[in-house]
């Protein structure tokens, strides 16, 4: 491994921490930012610096702040029976592109993973429960990764929720419109099958 | 398009200037820096508002200064008949990896590429024949990427230097070290062929 002048292997480090960003492409970022325009070079430096004043996220929903507010939580619009947990401030906007859905968000960060350290305590259900109590909820929707982790945080929330009486949905599993059965894994498929849904008209 | 907080559209746009990010990937890198510690995002709010002093390049070679000047230019053991042409100042320190080149650098930017509107005048060959006069170059290896544009590169400097009376050479094509022949391309079979050697001790 090369040693570069100490400067560059600093912001190497830096730009380790991006997600899916090895030491290659860290290095082939920080050769690039050395042929930026010094304004582009200033312009990342005072948005980083910033970013954490800039961006302030709702103290309920722990969604990204408007400049009024959060966008959904003093919406007098949206539901307060539905909500729909989410593990990034990011997934949110995902969601509001679909336009299906017209409830409240709450965000519970990454789902559990006891080898990076992350238990149960980290996702503050005592949070969930206080708001799904206060606001009435009569839905919530688990709206978490399709994975070994994401599944079994969905199922340690709804239990969590099971006294309160509220129904909790988790986001269907199938195939990806526009695929093609041929490409579709085996445990995919089996999750199409057994959601497999009636095409009659009830 | 979903639209974020402007400070996070002002930071994807940013990132998007780092080489092979688009729009998807520069918004999940927001994101995630959205996450990090507050001292990550002022370390590297830092790193990028002082790259440009805290790095400083050679005027002769334009390779990257260690603290004590130029490695290469100031260096006493190194050949100042040989002289390897380079797109990077990354480059070189790839090159000395090998063990195997102990001239002098010289790097000339990105090939030239006029739908980018890289000419030939970004070359600053003017540069490179005055460096090749004053030092007495006797070899200048082209060691450019190996595609179009770097080979027209390639021929365009050896045009250039024709006069000079120095031998202008370039990196062997051929197949990759550990590579199987049938998953090696046309091209790249092609040139192994004709650059083929010879295995009888001459």
């Amino acid at each position: 491994m090369p040693q570069y002048p100490s400067a560059i292997e600093t912001l190497i480090e830096s730009l380790r921490r991006l997600p899916g960003v090895g030491r290659r492409s860290a290095e082939r970022y920080a050769f690039a930012m050395l042929d930026w325009q010094e304004q582009a070079r200033q312009d990342l430096a005072k948005q980083s610096a910033t970013l954490s004043q800039e961006v302030r996220r709702c103290e309920k929903c722990a969604c990204l702040q408007g400049p009024k507010g959060c966008n959904f939580c003093q919406s007098p619009y949206r539901l307060q029976t539905q909500l729909c947990i989410i593990s990034s401030p990011k997934d949110a906007y995902a969601l509001e592109e679909t336009g299906q859905f017209r409830g409240l968000y709450h965000v519970i960060g990454a789902p559990l993973s006891p080898l990076d350290g992350r238990g149960p305590d980290a996702l503050e259900l005592d949070r969930l429960v206080s708001r799904v109590r206060s606001l009435g909820v009569e839905e919530v929707i688990v709206a978490l990764d399709s994975t070994l982790e994401g599944d079994a945080t969905a199922l340690y929330i709804s239990e969590a929720l099971q006294s309160l009486g509220c129904k909790v949905t988790r986001l269907a599993s199938g195939m990806p419109m526009g695929s093609s059965l041929q490409y579709v894994d085996g445990n995919t498929l089996t999750q199409a099958l057994i959601g497999r849904q009636n095409l009659q008209h009830s």
